[in-house]
């Protein structure tokens, strides 16, 4: 786990699935945030990143941490937009909320241009402070998240 | 394997992928033809019929046999078109041609009525005289497929 | 598959497990014959060998072809007795006869001897009159092992 | 994890394998102690508790967390004894030291007995001052065991 505590930037979202209203980190917190970042086309996020993501869902209390999707479209953005990304969530039964990240005006949207995001799938941890203390690209063993996890809880 | 062997309809396709020029099974008399029935956004067949489809599409000799996907689209029709089947194929590093079935003017596309498919994933196998002789919906073990392959290849 | 067809050397086994009366290959001929030699510690029979012939046992009828184990032990014999193979049958529920490789006078036993096996697992394919057709040394796939059985169902 | 804190029974153990010498929970204070509980020819020990127990050995820093194999033949004795044992960590290559259980005078072998082990696999976790602190009997996934082992470092 990165040591890296600087206070973290406001996620920039142009549209929620899955969620009653807009999602802030500012409003999450108190609780740990696990935050996936994928593209729904992406083979590494289907077959690992997304299963992860839920298993993470699943194992722990929401009261304590929450997780959310980040859609980071950065290539071939005119076939994954927010319809296709509804579908694929329905089919893929995603159970969290989902974040469309801001297309913005340059190629990379917003919120993956601000925690300079590396590709999908990505993983982000935020501890209860909201701090960024935990930065993934690319597959990480299941064991090491629940410690990361485990870590900030006890924190 | 099904000991169904009345000549087969044609393929009615609106635009192939991966392919030189369009493909029919008459043209394809003398091979076998194993047919993957998919959609780019059901999980069963990103999980399990595309890496099938693909294993048997280097197994096998092309000579002998020709390996072709049938992207056969009957829900959710508006983000799954051929811009983002081309996307998908990219991705997924699919070899083999594919064919999208023509929406035709009811919710089911044409080729998926003509062969009567229940769903996706579904494999047809087609022998050397362009009969149907195998038709299998849902996964079926490399065993299985394999073995089938095999009799109409040695028939 | 190897276009090996001499006639093949008979089974040199000093007992067998799972089996009412002692298995020759001359009295299957007639069947196919799939003999998986292997040995009860060896991690890549346990993990691919093993379950691809119990698959094998389960996927053919049996009028047709015929799953034998040959236990060919060669190495750290004291702890690899019939004994720990039964136990190791039983904890596994392996279905088909299994033989004991004959111990001979050699560290090597006479049937991996007579059949010149490299090591475990090994895949041995004998068609009906008796000839091996096939002799794999290492992971296969379940596709081109289908394929093969099937091209001596036919032959 | 269960809110067990009553101080562990030490180890009974007739030999050790991998290690120096002889290893007890109490001069192991001061670290966690993973204790993976199996049996050599107990399919869900070598198929899911062993690979986990290697992870956890790698995942983790040896200053802070030892993994011990104990390995407890309450069924089957005369074929899984310590040669047997050794070969087969051989050629599983398990990395850590494994405890041979004491056999005692009765079926159920003394430190099984101790700490009241349902079967195999069995994982306990001990925190730094020896208390017992989670006792899984079965699979469990990886992501959890992570938040166990992550919550007593951190504690």
């Amino acid at each position: 786990m990165d040591d890296n505590t600087e206070t973290a930037p406001e996620l920039q979202i142009s549209e929620w699935i899955n969620a009653d209203q807009p999602v802030t980190l500012k409003n999450l917190r108190g609780r740990i945030v696990v935050l996936h970042a994928f593209q729904m086309l992406c083979p590494g996020c289907v077959q690992h990143g997304i299963p992860q993501a839920k298993k993470i869902h699943d194992a722990f209390d929401r009261k304590d941490l929450v997780v959310l999707g980040l859609h980071t479209v950065f290539e071939h953005h005119s076939v994954m937009g927010p319809a296709a990304l509804k579908v694929f969530m329905h089919e893929y039964r995603i159970p969290f909320p989902v974040a469309v990240d801001h297309p913005g005006d340059s190629a990379l949207p917003r919120t993956m241009q601000a925690f300079r995001l590396q590709g999908t799938p990505s993983l982000l941890i935020f501890d209860r402070q909201g701090e960024l203390r935990a930065h993934h690209f690319g597959q990480v063993h299941d064991l090491i998240i629940g410690a990361e996890i485990a870590t900030l809880l006890a924190g």
